[in-house]
């Protein structure tokens, strides 16, 4: 999916949410384990199917199909299948390799799987990321600034000139690529940050995590966030996937999106 | 897979050479797709029994398995289970991410698959590493130094204080383990990098790539990177398993560790 195609879902819908996929076996409604050969499709596709028309994105936190083996491969490749065609996709997979192996982890996530984009780790520079970039209608997703508390350790870490690492990861990396290819994973706890990652890349696309169940405001991020092509993926994954632990999951992650999706409309000219 | 249980292989083999499993079908003799079902596992079973005496050892890098999808995933716990188990197994994984979705990669790794260790990412900080060291006889292999260009990027940047990331990267990281749960990735192209290094982690074991293809020289790696416990693993992996493109590729393989393995000794009392 190109940049225009994406903003186009935006305007159509009203919504610039992204619902995280990140299903445990240990989390979802008992019922489905009982009653189904694999819950966690299962599950996946009563969610998709109760919360499509409210978001643009889904992305799976691949952390949790890995760990099921094999099998749960099986499992990402038949979610994603059955994610209509124009939401977008987000392998949250924060890879990280260079050359050769990061082509293949490219492969993996554009085409083994068919996903829109990859999220993916700096620390390894240039040729751990630009692999990636070569993929036509392919994203890749930066991380630049996280919003769980070892953030401090070395993304706010102040370089000599006064910068700190975060803001070096992003003026260094936005030559790679343009905003027709990169987007940038930035948390939301500190809206203040946002304003400044604006001034540096004002036309990129950012994912947000962490509005909500990690406390940013929605409100503080459309703030700070926007631009003219919105520019924003804000993503939410326990609030709305496990909105309901009973029968009515998905009903209920249904709503929980459709409010979201309501705030966001008021943000969107 | 403990320490002191590495330390005695080391000393037993008279060798700190871990073999790198990057295999890729492209690159494998063409007879191993013509008559096995599965190649790539074939070519792997070959490799180490051609190698296992002259290695402590096994790397694979998890970019090769993912990208062929579940099935990749397949060949790579059969690989794992046909390595000795006296061999140390490194999943080369480069993962990163926080809390429970780390603690998933961790599982996924050392419990999934069975490696003894698997390499992580530091740019996201202490909770992105704090669940992987809570496993009994498991390592945390920490992206500290790499030898590609992109290192340039990001881990030479200077702080305010003077050193570069990688360092801060180290002094910050060993106060999350020990020596006994952690190791880190350090690249062998500058030798005098490890001797700053071994002044910060003198007891931690490195994990050196870049010896051979990528033009470091065994001897200077020795001279500022051994410690007591020699405190070494050296990783080679198109030197050795892509040593011959022909039938002979096993026998060729083997001989590539062993003539490493001899040069080893020589460091080793």
């Amino acid at each position: 999916m190109n940049k225009q195609q994406l903003v186009a879902q935006i305007k159509k819908k009203k919504s610039f949410l992204c619902v995280g996929l990140d299903t445990d076996i240990n989390k979802i409604p008992a019922f489905l384990t009982e009653k189904f050969e694999n819950p966690i499709l299962e599950f996946n596709k009563r969610i998709i199917d109760a919360t499509k028309d409210y978001c643009v994105a889904y992305k799976p936190n691949i952390a949790f199909y890995e760990c099921m083996g094999p099998s749960g491969w099986e499992t990402l490749k038949a979610t994603l299948e059955y994610i209509p065609k124009d939401i977008f996709t987000i392998a949250d997979a924060k890879r990280g390799d260079i050359g050769n192996t990061a082509n293949m982890y490219a492969k993996t996530f554009y085409e083994t799987y068919n996903f829109d984009s990859v999220t993916v780790a700096p620390y390894m520079g240039s040729d751990s990321v630009l692999p990636f970039l070569e993929f036509k209608d392919k994203w890749t997703i930066l991380l630049a600034l996280t919003s769980n508390d070892g953030a401090l350790d070395f993304q706010f870490e102040n370089l000599k000139d006064g910068q700190p690492l975060y803001k070096k990861v992003l003026r260094t990396s936005k030559e790679w690529g343009s905003d027709e290819n990169m987007m940038y994973v930035v948390g939301a706890t500190k809206s203040e940050s946002l304003k400044e990652i604006r001034e540096i890349i004002p036309n990129h696309f950012l994912l947000v995590p962490g509005v909500g169940a990690q406390g940013g405001s929605l409100a503080e991020v459309c703030k700070f966030g926007l631009n003219d092509d919105i520019g924003l993926l804000i993503n939410s994954s326990r609030g709305i996937i496990y909105a309901s632990q009973g029968e009515g999951y998905a009903a209920a992650a249904g709503l929980a999106a459709k409010a979201i999706q309501i705030e966001m409309a008021g943000f969107i000219q």
